[in-house]
């Protein structure tokens, strides 16, 4: 078997981890490993199949000789870097938002657009989380159904930001049941027993990054510009895993029967029913995004409501770029 | 000033206590109160107006004298005792959900219907905190361009469900920040870092009674049949205050500055606009229902979304049964 020399950038982060758990757990065919990360992290090393791997500065010609390069280190670090790995002849997938609408960049969920990998240039994008999640549990009643609009609100954890974010959950609980003030540091607001209901910037119109990217990356991944999400993104007290309420209306008539039926053989969904719901410290190191709680509305309103919840960093990050990874190595 | 004789059954709940603290901040015109709990909690004493009252058994003849009762006990104690007190001539402002949806029981929201009051027959039922904080932000903008549609996700705080869901949350944040296992008693899942998509027993139809409650009661409060309300309700871990992420779909346009301009000056409501949205920690102990990151969808879909935050335990129950009795007052 044909093995490929990869590079991990952003290695050292929640994500980057959990990159190479997903390699070494789905036995990825790896000729070289590179992991790269800031400044602060250099000369760390990471455990990979047995052997510590040294976590090395980004700088120029990091990625020579590098086939496949896996970015997960924020917009900034995206766009500085990206280009040039793109250039040497890696393939980049990347997980940040710094080239997801570019219209020359294919924004891929494998088990949706897998076909327009074939369009690749170069970088590929993983879309956001909550998009992943949402669409994957989507997709399959628009197919059967037209979905018009989606209706749609999360309950994110504080892992989507990152390690110093868990962190700042942990010190602000523990403070504040010991009788000390909360000190909000990496968030505007305490996050510990509380909720923010704000995820990026706001744009003119009152909408948060965080919601803005279900529209527009929903529109370029189904190719349907005609579909509406209408978002509020919540963060919220919870360390791992992204639960979101989803309300369809679908121009067909889906039954909670049918929906389920659908649901029940969706690739990378797993359907629960009934008191069995999906719970966010449930899903922590599960591949399949969860849905439960499906059920209908009235015959003439043609809407569905559904709760699904996700390990955030697995196939809302991690599992879903190496998914991509795994379809581009077929095309090397 | 003509003064009343009161009972609080339930007085030493969390919204029991809260009723006694706004009876004293308001300054309601009381001869005498009488302070009722269950079996457990009698003998104990309780403050009020700088005097300490003791907490009784209910009994037959309990509420003899009584002009108005104020009942927050759950539901089986509303069923025993409210009669008995609507018997002997009370007046009963019943805070559980036992008699809401009887056809001859007035469920009220001060500012909303208080013309219903006027059909009293001795017990008159205080909403669902959520469907209160909901109503008071969505009336206005229904009166201005007919709401036909709410999409509502609620993040709901543990002190909804009363003190030993308080002392759950804290305890099990404690044993997980420390390592410890947590263990579910109240709720039937983990509540600390984690979310409960599930508050009271699901219908055939795979709705939870918190979700039903929002159409029946809405409907019953607005003399609206077709008003349609689409609710997740989720248990948050969050001591105090009910958040919810709200979307209307109104039959004529309502722009984003028109609805602010509306809940400028909606009675009981609290506008923020901009970065200043409200979080559930602020608003405890507040009266308002505060409103905040209204926005608005494409201009062909009359669509508005907004973020409301409420005390629970105030507006959403309290406030809003002392609010009732304050009416009930002058027509006794």
């Amino acid at each position: 078997m044909r093995e490929f020399s990869l590079a991990v950038v952003g290695a050292t982060g929640l994500v980057g981890r959990e990159m190479l758990r997903i390699l070494e757990e789905r036995g990825f065919p790896i000729s070289r490993l590179k992991l790269f990360a800031s400044e602060r992290s250099t000369g760390l090393t990471l455990p990979f199949r047995g052997e510590k791997l040294k976590v090395e500065k980004l700088g120029q010609g990091s990625f020579r000789g590098i086939e496949l390069a896996l970015f997960s280190a924020g917009a900034e670090v995206s766009r500085n870097y990206a280009p040039q790995a793109q250039r040497v002849g890696a393939v980049v997938v990347d997980n940040s938002a710094r080239f997801r609408m570019e219209p020359w960049v294919p924004l891929v969920i494998p088990e949706i657009n897998p076909l327009d990998l074939d369009q690749q240039k170069g970088i590929v994008a993983n879309p956001n989380c909550s998009t992943i999640q949402m669409l994957l549990v989507v997709y399959p009643l628009h197919l059967a159904a037209r979905v018009e609009r989606v209706f749609v609100s999360t309950y994110q954890s504080v892992s989507g930001t990152g390690e110093d974010a868990w962190e700042e959950l942990a010190a602000q609980s523990r403070d504040l049941l010991e009788g000390r003030k909360a000190h909000p540091s990496v968030y505007p607001h305490q996050i510990a027993f509380n909720l923010i209901p704000q995820i990026g910037e706001f744009n003119q119109k009152g909408y948060c990054t965080e919601e803005t990217k279900f529209l527009k990356e929903t529109q370029k991944i189904l190719h349907e510009k005609g579909i509406k999400i209408y978002a509020t993104t919540v963060r919220v007290p919870v360390f791992r895993g992204h639960s979101q309420a989803v309300t369809v209306q679908t121009k067909g008539r889906l039954t909670a029967a049918q929906a389920k039926e659908l649901l029940s053989q969706a690739p990378g969904v797993k359907l629960m029913e009934g008191d069995d719901y999906p719970l966010p410290i449930d899903c922590v190191g599960k591949d399949e995004v969860m849905v439960g709680r499906i059920r209908e509305g009235e015959e003439e309103e043609n809407i569905l409501q559904l709760w699904i919840v996700a390990d955030n960093l697995r196939k809302g990050a991690a599992l879903n770029a190496i998914q991509i990874a795994e379809l581009l190595k077929d095309k090397l």
